[in-house]
Order: structure tokens, then C-alpha cells, then sequence
């Protein structure tokens, strides 16, 4: 692989902002009780009027509201009772001038009324005739019966993953199945003659077990994608060329989980140059500058650093927002964050991205330092710090943002 | 129902605080790839250290870091070159006094060595002889054989949801099934006359469509739970007692998504106070107050208001940590959160709890006002301000944390 000084080192700005392939998963239909936090793959319009009545939103009486105007403790509004709205039932009486309907919170307004005046305010001195001691404007005490939404409105935009509140909105609307992009098919293949698989019990002199895949899969869920591992290939070009010949067909996304030494960096890149082209060969990033970023043929390939810790820092920074990406959400949902004050310097290099782990004990975020090659680096953290692009470095005391593990 | 002067309400403080139910679900084994956020019973011990030899950092030689003393640009020191460490297999050299011998990163320090030079500080000036620019001290270039873990520390903790990298330390481990509290089963019954499946095409005449329980399915399983939805039971309170006794013995919680008339506010507590013991009836919390709290007999129940909205903040605010909590883990993990300025100021009591939902463009937070009676309040919102217990309020442009909807 003689290719290796054309291919330039991007910045992660760069990468997150170029680096964004066209292809997007195909739609599926999937029940209501499996869409949470996938992706409809367009807006999803209200069939008919939420809530589809206008209705009671208090307990109290239905009453057209300019017989109450005036009205006080002192000069309550006396109206005849007419009748009573049950839940879940057409009202069977409609309110006359100078009358009202008993109604619960919930129920349909009957006909005749434009408020509902709540229990609070009245009484039933006498039996039929109950004394309102409050004026109430027209529209008190209801919603309209498009007042929830609208139909032909949107209930849940597209290109934004569901929430818990959403799928209670498309319930309502009787949507039982929403269209939304299948999750992105995410192939994993582990690299390097010294791996072998996480359930090998007998581990030979230098052998370690692959960490990153597994890792790399809790990723790709939390990010919405199906991780699929493919397995461990050996330390050999072809042997890598034959396998992403054969997975890119049945993928969305390519990552190779790489060997750690500069032979086989080269070995990865070689074998990606036979199938697509390299985007980029490095990043100005972190730990993370050995990646490569590539197109196979419309699907986006992700060459990872070998070190578990700088793997994961970079399907962190750029592969998840491609995952969703390809699920149809241009970026990723909001996560978890802190704000706290370093407890040391950080120092960084200008136009260089620094993910730092960081420790967080009541508000003093605490860099959690060690070699690349030390996944415990990650599990003893409680999240990272990024010093941006443009910055030299961090002070000691500086207010910073920590993105927060969960 | 008699009992209902009888029963205090509570601060939101009182209730997270002092409703918190012994009860824990079973542990169970799970297959690694199947643990992500799942919550391990107990702390994870490393059966051997990892990574379980003395391992290179760097691509160069390994070698006696007490023969580059002195060594510099000007003044290299010489080393015979005695041999080669391969990827994934047990060194078949040592190093000599005075010798070095080639080491990719990752590979089995050899005996002899106690250090790597990294490549790019030396030079094969000529064949067999290697010239090293810059002295090295022990231990440079190399992880020992218990740095990432030493055997019988903690993989990882007990009583924490597992995290994408927690899952690659426990491969790298050997670990392959991880003993963790089985997923809360939370049952969810719906109540009213008025609600209907969300199936139903054609809606009767003051019907709705349950939102609630659907929504609330996803909040547990956002939680780590098991949603179970037990239907919806007519507002009679022989029959929710019915359901509810023939519920409690498969449910690790049970939530009763309840009617939200006072009539069937009452029904419900009725129904409760039956088969175990309310523990408060009502919450300073807006919106939220008519929730009920209870236990019968060991099991936790929530009765909810009967607005969406507010049954959806009240599980988000008390049952939330409850489900996690029944799964071993003592504190829900940091949600997504962001920093905004108030828009407008609002209002509230002091020692009551208000969550008001917000939009946020632009580092500022713009209230989603409406009556709790619309579920669209919630889906337009992208999160929610809290305003704490002892404040009366929040003033325009207050900086606020944002809990984010994810």
C-alpha cells in the first residue's frame, strides 16, 4: 500500500461536516410497542381531530357562560339543573338558557354550552337549582375538539426519533404502526493476528480477547443501529479484502475494529483501497488519529485506531452520528451532561480535537489519565471532556461540559 | 372511600425520599450481548489480570532501558538487534545486555526487556544494529501484565447499568455472562369508562383511545423495565380491586393509569386501600397532585392522575427512580440536560414541585403552556424546567437547567 502520504489528516469539524454519506436504511412498518426511539421516516399526520370532541377538562357543570356574568359570593347565578353527561357516552340532554348539566373532567360538553364551570364554584342549595358563584368566559373549563391536534396535523415530525410521549400521541390518534427507517445494519470486523474471541477460556502467550467489538455493538445499539459481528480476521490484506467483499453487501456501515501496529494500519488501508475510496487517512483527533474514513461503493467504512480506548473515543465522536444518520435523523439525540470545573490544565494543540475521560465528584471533573491500550480508562470514567478545535488547552477551575456516560 | 381526609399529601422530597420499597427483582444470567444498561447484581471480580502480560504500547524495540542512558541526537547508543516479537505469540528471544528486539504494539514484552523505543527515535544505520536517539526509562512503551485490571478487582461495579465499554472489559476478561437483577415487571392498568383500545378505528361518542399506557410503556422500558399492559378496567372499583389482586403477584409495580374525575380518583383509592396500604394521597407536585402512592404488600403502586400529561410527569418525576431502584441500581443514571435562559417567568408555590415544559432555540427556554388534558403539550416540548420545592418562582432570563426528551 504505497497510498498512505496522499491521503490527507482531516480535522473531526471536517469529517463530521464532509464525511456524510447519501444512503439512508430502507422503511419499515413496525407496531406502536416496538417504536421507541426509531425514526419515522416522515411526518405522521393526525387521521382525524385530537381529542375529537370538545370536552370537559374539570369536574363541574356545563353552563353557557353570559349566565354567569356578574356573578360572586354575594351574587351567585342560580341555574336549573337539567341533567347529567356520563363518561364515554353521548350527552343525552342539551343545556337551555339559564341552565346546566352536571359533567366530569373528560366528558363530552352537551350541546347548548360553551363552559364548564368547576365544582368548586357552585353549589346545590337547593335540590335542581345550582348557585354559581363565579363568572366563567366562554371556552372556560374545556378543550376544543381539535385543540390536541389538528387533523391532517402533524402528530410525530419525520427524521426524529420517538419519544415515550409520542407513541401515546399516535395511540390516541388510533395510529397502531408507524413507517420508520430500519435500523442500520452496523458490520463489525475485528482485525489482528493476537485476537481471539471474548469466549476463549485458555488464552495463549500474547493472545487478548477482542473487547472493542463488543463494545463497539453497545454503541451501535444505544445509537439505534444492529450490530452484527463478523468475526475476527488475521493480519493479512487479502484475508481482510475478501471478508469487506463480502460484508459490505449486507451492510449499512463497515467499521473495522483494526490491529494496533503501523503494519497493519497500512494492511487495513491497503485493503480498503481495493474496494473504494479513502476519504480520509487520519484525524486530528485525541486519542483516535490513526482512523480512516472510506466509501465503499455508497456504504461508509470506519477504520478504527487499535487500542480499545481510542476505538471507542472515535465510533463515539463520528461514528454515531452517522449511524443515525442513516437511519434518517441528521443528528444524533441530545445526551447526558454535567457541568463542572477542571480540577487540572489540559493541554491540547490547536486544530486538534482532545476527548479527555473525566472522573465527576461534586462538580470537579478530574481527568482520568493512562495509556490508550487501558480500557479501564473508560469503565473508571464517568464521562469525557472535549477540548475544542480552535483551543491550545483548558485551565485548571474552567467551567467545562462533560458528556456524561449512562 | 372514607379514608381520603385521612391521608397526607406529600412533597415530591418526602415521597423520593421515603417511598422506597425493599424490594428487589431476582438475578439473573445474562449473555453479554444482551447486557447493555442492564444492572449487575454485584460488583464483577477479574478472574486473572489484565491484560495479562507486559505488552508493548508502541511500535519500536524492546530493550534494557538502563543501556540509552545518555543516549542522544549527537551521541545514539548502538544495539544489537536480536531478533523479533510476533502479534499473538510467545516471544521466542530475549534481550541481551546491550541487545534489543522488535516489537509491534501489542505484542509480548520479552524477557530481558524492560522498556520499548519507539521506532521514530531510532535507525537500522546498519544491518543487525539498531541506533537509539533518545534514552528511555523502565517501563516506557509498556502496560504491565495487571494495569487495565488486576485479578480479583472489580470489572465492574455492582448496582450500576452496564455501559458500552463496561461490556468490552468483560470480554477482554472472559466474562461472558453477567449475573444482573432481572427487568422490573411494571403492570400498567388503565381505568375509565371513556378509554378505549388505541386499535379502535371507529370511536364512540365521548370515547378516547388510551395515550397513557403507551406512553408509559415507554418510559419504563427507557427505565429498564418490563411493561406489562393489563387493559383497561370500567370505573368500578370491585372490578379495579379485582384486577389489581389478580395483577400484584406477577408485578414488581404496579401503576394505575387512573380516570380523572374525583369520582374515580376516589374509586381507585378505594380500591387500594382494600389490598394494602396508602402511603400518600396526593403530591405537591403541579401537574401531578392527585397521585397516589402505595404498598401492597411489598409490591410498590402508583396511581396516577388522569391527564396524560400529568401521569406522564409523575412517572417521570417518582416512578422512574422506582423502576430503577426495583432493578438494584440506587439512582436513576444523568439524563440529557442542557443550560438556557427563562424566556418569561413563572410562577409557583413554595414547598411544590413545578415541572414546566419548554422548548429550547438558541440557549433560551420558551414555556409549552396548555391544559394537562393535551398530550401535544408534552410531544412539542424538547424537555422540561423544574422549579424546586422552596422557590416561589423563576424569574425571566434565569439561567435553568433543561432536562432534554431523548
Amino acid at each position: 500500500m504505497s497510498g498512505r502520504e496522499f491521503f490527507a489528516t482531516r480535522t473531526v469539524a471536517e469529517a463530521l461536516a464532509g464525511f456524510r454519506p447519501a444512503r439512508r436504511t430502507a422503511v419499515e412498518r413496525v407496531p406502536l410497542a416496538q417504536a421507541l426511539h426509531r425514526v419515522p421516516a416522515a411526518e405522521v399526520p393526525a387521521p382525524a381531530p385530537l381529542p375529537g370532541f370538545a370536552r370537559s377538562t374539570v369536574d363541574g357543570f356545563a353552563l353557557r357562560a353570559a349566565d354567569t356574568y356578574g356573578a360572586s359570593e354575594g351574587l351567585p347565578s342560580y341555574l336549573d339543573l337539567a341533567g347529567a353527561v356520563r363518561m364515554g357516552r353521548a350527552p343525552e340532554v342539551t343545556v337551555p338558557p339559564g341552565g346546566c348539566v352536571a359533567i366530569p373532567t373528560g366528558a363530552v360538553l352537551p350541546e347548548g354550552s360553551d363552559a364548564v364551570v368547576m365544582v368548586e364554584y357552585t353549589a346545590e342549595t337547593m335540590p335542581g337549582t345550582i348557585e354559581v358563584t363565579r363568572p366563567v368566559a366562554p371556552g372556560a373549563g374545556i378543550v376544543r375538539a381539535d385543540e390536541d391536534v389538528a387533523a391532517g396535523a402533524a402528530l410525530v415530525p419525520g427524521g426524529r426519533p420517538l419519544r415515550a410521549p409520542d407513541l401515546g400521541l399516535l395511540a390516541a390518534a388510533g395510529v397502531t404502526e408507524v413507517a420508520v427507517h430500519a435500523r442500520p445494519r452496523v458490520v463489525i470486523v475485528s482485525t489482528g493476528d493476537e485476537v481471539v474471541p471474548p469466549g476463549t477460556v485458555e488464552l495463549g502467550s500474547g493472545q487478548v480477547r477482542d473487547a472493542t467489538a463488543p463494545a463497539l455493538a453497545g454503541l451501535v445499539t444505544d445509537a439505534g443501529g444492529a450490530p452484527v459481528l463478523a468475526g475476527i480476521v488475521s493480519d493479512d490484506p487479502g484475508a481482510l479484502a475478501a471478508v469487506l467483499r463480502e460484508a459490505v453487501a449486507g451492510a449499512d456501515l463497515l467499521v473495522v475494529s483494526a490491529g494496533s501496529s503501523v503494519g497493519t494500519r497500512d494492511e487495513t488501508a491497503g485493503a480498503v483501497a481495493e474496494l473504494g475510496e479513502i476519504w480520509c487517512h487520519g484525524l486530528a483527533l485525541r486519542p483516535g488519529k490513526p482512523t480512516l474514513l472510506a466509501d465503499l461503493g455508497g456504504v461508509p467504512l470506519i477504520g478504527l485506531p487499535g487500542n480499545p480506548l481510542s476505538a471507542l473515543v472515535v465510533f463515539r465522536v463520528v461514528g454515531v452520528p452517522l449511524v443515525w444518520r442513516l437511519a434518517g435523523c441528521p443528528a444524533p439525540p441530545p445526551e447526558p451532561s454535567t457541568r463542572a470545573r477542571l480540577s487540572r490544565d489540559l493541554a491540547s494543540a490547536a486544530g486538534r480535537l482532545d476527548v479527555v475521560q473525566v472522573r465527576v465528584r461534586d462538580g470537579v471533573a478530574e481527568p482520568v489519565f493512562g495509556p490508550s491500550a487501558l480500557l479501564s480508562v473508560l469503565t473508571r470514567a464517568d464521562g469525557y471532556v472535549v477540548v475544542p478545535e480552535p483551543a491550545t488547552g483548558l485551565d485548571a477551575g474552567a467551567e467545562v461540559d462533560v458528556t456524561l456516560y449512562r
